[in-house]
């Protein structure tokens, strides 16, 4: 079952052979709990996960001022962040158009319990730019408190200008919560600034690490109720969750086999030269797949702006044939790519494509020329017999 | 770094070669998200998960009204089946004196927002008895509303005779919770009687899966409210969760390679002659290492009642040290254990081994020969040189 991978932006497909071949060592030799003062293996353990909580403290430009917690998913990171807050204070909530239903339910819950209201940040529909001026403008008429952006869009790749907003937002005195879960380890995003509060990232998808390690950014000066409760393998005679962070939120067993993933993941990456050089390989497949699909004239592209403003994630449409068709044609022609509304229906409802939604392509650091030619071969055959 | 392994209760290690082996296979071949309907390598990951489903409902004896739900941590399913419960109808909550803060103190977060009991089950502390008819008294002296019940204590294996007692609380129309962190796969529980409501497994402990594949077993007529809200991949217009089981409480994306592994984990135990065979031979090795202990008379066994009663899961105490003095001593002599309070302290409370807690033994099926000859050789260690 030889396939064609366009489905980066679910998750990143391959990920580099260290990956795979640390995680099965290490879960084999140490695939003990974790423990700080128990036994040797156990403190081994212990260590390594420190250890990749260091190279995401570096990754993110983190201060003494913030924490990483581990979480098993980003959607699990965005859920213990946004309900964590004190919403009893909270008024006014700026979204983007394009977040995703790990914020947009997470807020619909709340709603049911807090009178908030929820507001779309500026974005103009036909240059796809965010409207700083306008964005101002809204900040003014109504303060924002609580400022959430998607750092890209899971639906068409668009980048949000998250250092404008949040500096505007913090202008305001707003919390400000980035979710990185496709940007993380490929856009660099400086913590050091002290205009992010909350950074949620998905180590599965642009770190190259496997499912089960992702987490949180957390500026510790701002109080979070926990929504998880349970041992901690610290302070256990306390009837409550000890105030230190990570542990607060970092209940139950961790999962040790994924850190390690992650832990090679983020070695790879600095190996690979960092950010930057991850980036400009994506940067270069993001190029080649417009260039790709700009080839079609049925094919129409949505939600591009340009390679500088888009990661790699590509929605299209092709008149007159609804997305999962077009997707049931490639996956016919072993091209794999995600159709429908990709969770964020918001976003869709922007791009004027709700609600059958569009066929998405994503690319990552690992597409290559073979499938860019199959990709071409496909296309092709759908122009032949459409 | 040989270490010999009596910390299988933390979790089971090593795992059957046939789940590192297939975790790592599936993982490079099939490492994509799942889904249904979308390409075939991504339909293909999603059957393995329904085969895993499919593999737990037959080693639960699972009827339709029930439905699995998988979590990354047992500590989180036990988070969403007891935050999930309406507890504005809930009066009075008994307990075992052996529950981990994965219930504990979530009950306690739960008090602050509702005016709950929590009660004690009568056990004879003494015959370490669970008192039937005294429960039966306790029952007719306030209704249970709901009976949360660790199936086997995580510090020292004495086994909560469920079937009993659930059908007591049945029999009052409480709502029932069986913990199985220490017993899935190890006890048969039949969950198609019908007073089992809910039970939470821990994919990677008595299962021998990995981390990241636990779960939770639930009585679908129960209504229980999401803790965790996100993309469930279907009916993703819908602002609020759909009400599909097993949709609804398994948000953002499922880490299919611990799912991968707890499905070769499952076929191997069947292979092995299924949960009476895993049980024999654990058995065994509880037989042998209380054997041993008992030829140490420093050595004081804590709350252990015996082999039938008891699971692999042994607490001691040596007079005038304090529990970690001694695991540190053992871990010097490469021997593995865990001690303080294994994130249970009303159960050191109820054993009277609060607050220093106890050192703790725990056997595996793959425990050998050698584990139990280097034991023999810490022990006499300690007892020359104590």
């Amino acid at each position: 079952m030889k396939m064609y991978y366009f489905d980066n932006a679910a998750t990143t497909f391959p990920k580099p052979e260290s990956v795979y071949a640390y995680m099965d060592a290490f879960y084999r030799k140490y695939g003990v709990s974790a423990g700080r003062g128990q036994y040797e293996l156990s403190n081994h353990v212990h260590s390594m996960i420190e250890e990749t909580r260091i190279l995401l403290y570096e990754l993110f430009h983190c201060t003494q001022d913030q924490g990483i917690v581990f979480t098993p998913t980003a959607t699990e990171g965005l859920n213990i962040v946004l309900k964590g807050l004190s919403w009893q204070n909270i008024q006014t909530v700026y979204v983007t158009p394009f977040e995703h239903n790990a914020v947009t339910r997470v807020l619909e819950d709340i709603k049911k319990r807090y009178r908030i209201e929820v507001i779309q940040l500026a974005v103009d529909i036909k240059t796809l730019e965010y409207d700083l001026e306008k964005i101002k403008y809204q900040f003014q008429e109504r303060r924002p408190d609580v400022v959430i952006m998607t750092h890209a869009s899971n639906v068409c790749g668009l980048l949000t200008p998250v250092n404008e907003i949040c500096k505007l937002a913090k202008d305001e005195s707003a919390i400000t919560i980035v979710d990185l879960a496709q940007t993380a380890g490929l856009i660099d995003l400086d913590f050091s600034r002290k205009y992010y509060d909350f950074g949620v990232f998905a180590g599965h998808k642009t770190l190259y690490g496997p499912f089960g390690a992702s987490g949180i950014i957390l500026n510790k000066k701002i109080e979070l109720s926990p929504l998880l409760f349970g041992g901690t393998g610290i302070d256990s005679a306390n009837p409550n969750l000890p105030d230190s962070i990570p542990e607060r939120f970092e209940v139950g067993s961790i999962n040790t086999m994924a850190i390690a993933g992650l832990n090679a993941a983020l070695k790879w990456s600095k190996k690979m030269g960092g950010t930057s050089e991850i980036r400009c390989l994506e940067r270069q497949h993001l190029q080649e797949l417009i260039e790709i699909l700009n080839n079609y004239s049925f094919i129409k592209i949505i939600g591009f702006r340009n390679c500088d403003s888009n990661v790699g994630v590509v929605s299209i449409n092709v008149e007159g044939y609804i997305s999962d068709e077009i997707g049931n044609i490639l996956n016919e022609q072993n091209i794999a790519v995600r159709t429908g509304l990709h969770c964020a229906p918001t976003a869709h409802h922007f791009l004027n494509t709700f609600p059958s939604g569009t066929v998405r392509f994503s690319v990552g650091y690992f597409t290559g020329e073979k499938d860019f030619e199959a990709l071409i071969k496909a296309l092709n055959y759908i122009e032949i017999n459409m």
